[in-house]
């Protein structure tokens, strides 16, 4: 929150506990984001004061920025007519999604208040996956039809004298609404108005559809630089339209997933942020703990390795190995999560594809070589002026040189394969590869030291 | 690439090698972005081909889509005159960003090619910081004066003829250059022609300062839902547009910086991204090697931890000791990373603030605890059935419960004090604060050993 936000925040308190009369002035002069950004500050009682004072507009343009959670909150608050008053002025993929949050007796109540036009809109609408097209798309676009005129388009227009926003891509179906191609509002006013439509319109759209998932739709719209994609079903019929600032919300939705599941935290249905911090501690634990307990039994899998070559060295020289060990799992676990993050990312930005896997692994091959080999060189020039014993120098600086071949390997390996098995690759988190380099990487130091320290 | 993609590529490539004539037919059905995703898989002969069979205005958009890399080193093939005649079709920002790629010398020649006044846009637009509001703006825009009639300022538009992409804001200022207000095709068409701009426009109009980061300008961008931005210097003088298009590229190339720095590679100036898999080896190694390096130094201070300690263990008890060792670091390490996931997350989508350190540091601990007692059950129950030792499960179980909590602790503390000091919390990466719970993990470990072994 910025200074100026923070004060407004401030007014809005002091307003609410002291001068209501005064708050209908304050909201009417205020953004409806910022509105929505105090609001999750506040308790409930106040939220509903607050939503008290705007008009169904406002109120519809406020809730639609609001966390689902608290929507769900304020709706259960403010009684059901005043709620649908709300709802009704909401862009219908806003609504869809607040009434996707509710109990399906209080959806079917809600759905009950709006005009039947607007709750058949939102029924279709729920109908989608929440992470696809589908479930991102507003069924609040333009048409027109290609036989009509240019003239007549613009009547159209005028007629359902939509939002400015929504004008700049008007799209053109045939009779059975098949998506036939998209026009602009200047190319109309340009146009001859006898001219028909299907004359002046672009044919090549750029189209997704309905069921595709919401991360190709943000890549389509990014990749072209589009302010909005049409969506249609499997026969070519458009049935929505996504525009640009869901698909902001997608990209960084995705982005805080993908950082979640890469550190094991398994982001939750109600709280995909995992960052909600008014939530009890339970659901803050839960995302946490299946992969703490897992990773578990894979540490115990290093102990064990440790544990079996434990009898093939004596005392003194076990205690000296000892030493290592955390530089060993450790070091080799950081070079793994490096090349993990950098495959992961080329693999989310399109830079790579799973196809690349020999190449990708080629290339961490050599540069864990590269990498490997500096590391090892330095842990023996230390080794030796602390321990002063070239046999477990060269045991360390070897081991850790082969250690960071084997991690950068593992760690580029390991997402495109989970890819391939149809995972995101975002789950093969950092501690899931450390974990499993601690494994790999005991072998290889264990190995190592008794191989040299036995010639 | 999407199969249709793939067969696009392929097709290219058939017909840059077999039917050169056939190559300019092709070339106008294509979308840019694509041909700049085919050219991206070309080698730089084949490049220049098609860039001589794409007239400047679609060679232009190819241009844009294109990474600053390959553009050099097109331009640099293309000549001097053909490659000024690209650049002075392209969006002003797009021509800079890729003079910022040449030599001084080179920018001065291209300069040359241009008109005296894209010239100026463009060397104006080279002045400011790459990652700021300044760097990734345009100065194609649209003004009009805020005492002109709607009348006029439709005329206006009309001359000046712009993009219909450019439409959906017009900037209103006053004779200064001030930023007076916004307003839309819409409103204008709409309004009766005598009236004054001023009486029509919105007033509040959500701004950035030229040399406000980027990120700022995403999050502005993101919150108020925006198609663009104006840009405005310290004194509220228009200077230029921030569009949606360019945001959705800093959000992706922020996520992909975020994910690298949390995984300790440090993002290259060339290569932002760290994927650049045509980059040679040093390159890739480069981001990489000075933290493993460094954070070897780390891990040999836990090493000299439990060098510390062994002297205290009887060679029995610390054989049994060191097969827990990588647990013990593992799952610290582990229990940290996703603490400090959800923070540097929370931190970077603004859903904490510095200033809430207490309140992070807290509820960590809460969850810390939670999950630690949970992990030390499950872990002191597996000891006792693989060892059958009660008072090693008892150390193990504690041991591991304290980790995890002052794991949490770590975690959820670290990346708040990097922000406080100054820096980008994502540089508080999974790999530094495993490679310091590793210190830790071995103190806890080792001291709850000792303490309870010997009771």
């Amino acid at each position: 929150m910025t200074q100026q936000q923070f004060e407004g925040l401030k007014q809005l308190r002091l307003l609410l506990e002291e001068n209501p009369s005064g708050l209908s002035d304050f909201l009417r002069d205020q953004h409806p984001a910022d509105l929505a950004e105090w609001l999750e500050e506040l308790g409930d009682e106040q939220r509903v004061k607050v939503f008290n004072h705007l008009d169904a507009e406002t109120a519809a343009l406020v809730m639609g920025e609001l966390d689902t959670d608290t929507q769900a909150g304020i709706v259960g608050d403010l009684g059901r007519e005043r709620a649908g008053d709300i709802i009704e002025e909401m862009d219908p993929d806003d609504a869809a999604d607040l009434l996707a949050e509710l109990t399906p007796e209080e959806q079917g109540q809600l759905l009950g208040e709006l005009q039947a036009e607007d709750a058949a809109d939102v029924r279709e609408l729920l109908e989608h996956e929440p992470d696809t097209a589908g479930g991102i798309m507003t069924t609040d676009y333009i048409t027109v039809q290609e036989h009509m005129t240019a003239q007549a388009a613009i009547d159209h227009l005028r007629r359902v004298g939509p939002e400015a926003e929504t004008l700049y891509y008007v799209y053109v179906v045939d009779a059975a609404e098949h998506l036939a191609g998209v026009i602009s509002l200047r190319d109309l006013i340009v146009a001859r108005p006898e001219t028909p439509v299907q004359d002046i319109m672009r044919t090549k759209v750029v189209s997704v559809r309905a069921d595709q998932d919401q991360e190709e739709v943000a890549r389509a719209v990014s990749k072209y630089d589009l302010l909005a994609i049409p969506v249609v079903d499997g026969e070519n019929r458009l049935v929505g339209m996504v525009t640009v600032d869901d698909v902001l919300d997608v990209i960084e939705a995705e982005a805080t997933e993908d950082a979640l599941r890469m550190s094991a935290v398994t982001p939750d249905e109600e709280d995909p942020s995992g960052t909600d911090f008014g939530a009890g501690i339970w659901r803050l634990a839960k995302p946490r703990l299946p992969w703490l307990v897992a990773l578990l039994f894979l540490e115990l899998a290093s102990g064990k390795v440790i544990d079996h070559f434990q009898t093939a060295f004596n005392p003194a020289t076990l205690a000296l190995l000892t030493i290592f060990i955390t530089t060993m799992a450790g070091e080799a676990g950081n070079a793994a999560t490096q090349a993990l993050a950098v495959v992961v990312r080329s693999l989310a930005t399109g830079e790579i594809a799973v196809g690349d896997v020999l190449r990708v692994v080629w290339r961490e091959l050599r540069v864990g070589l590269t990498v490997g080999v500096i590391a090892g060189v330095v842990l023996a020039g230390l080794t030796l002026v602390w321990q002063g014993n070239w046999y477990l120098a060269l045991t360390v600086g070897v081991a850790i040189a082969v250690n960071i071949i084997v991690a950068k390997i593992l760690g580029a390996f390991f997402p495109i394969v989970i890819t391939r098995l149809g995972y995101d690759p975002a789950v093969a988190s950092g501690p899931l590869i450390t974990s499993i380099t601690d494994v790999t990487s005991m072998l290889t130091y264990f190995g190592v030291a008794s191989f040299v320290l036995r010639i």
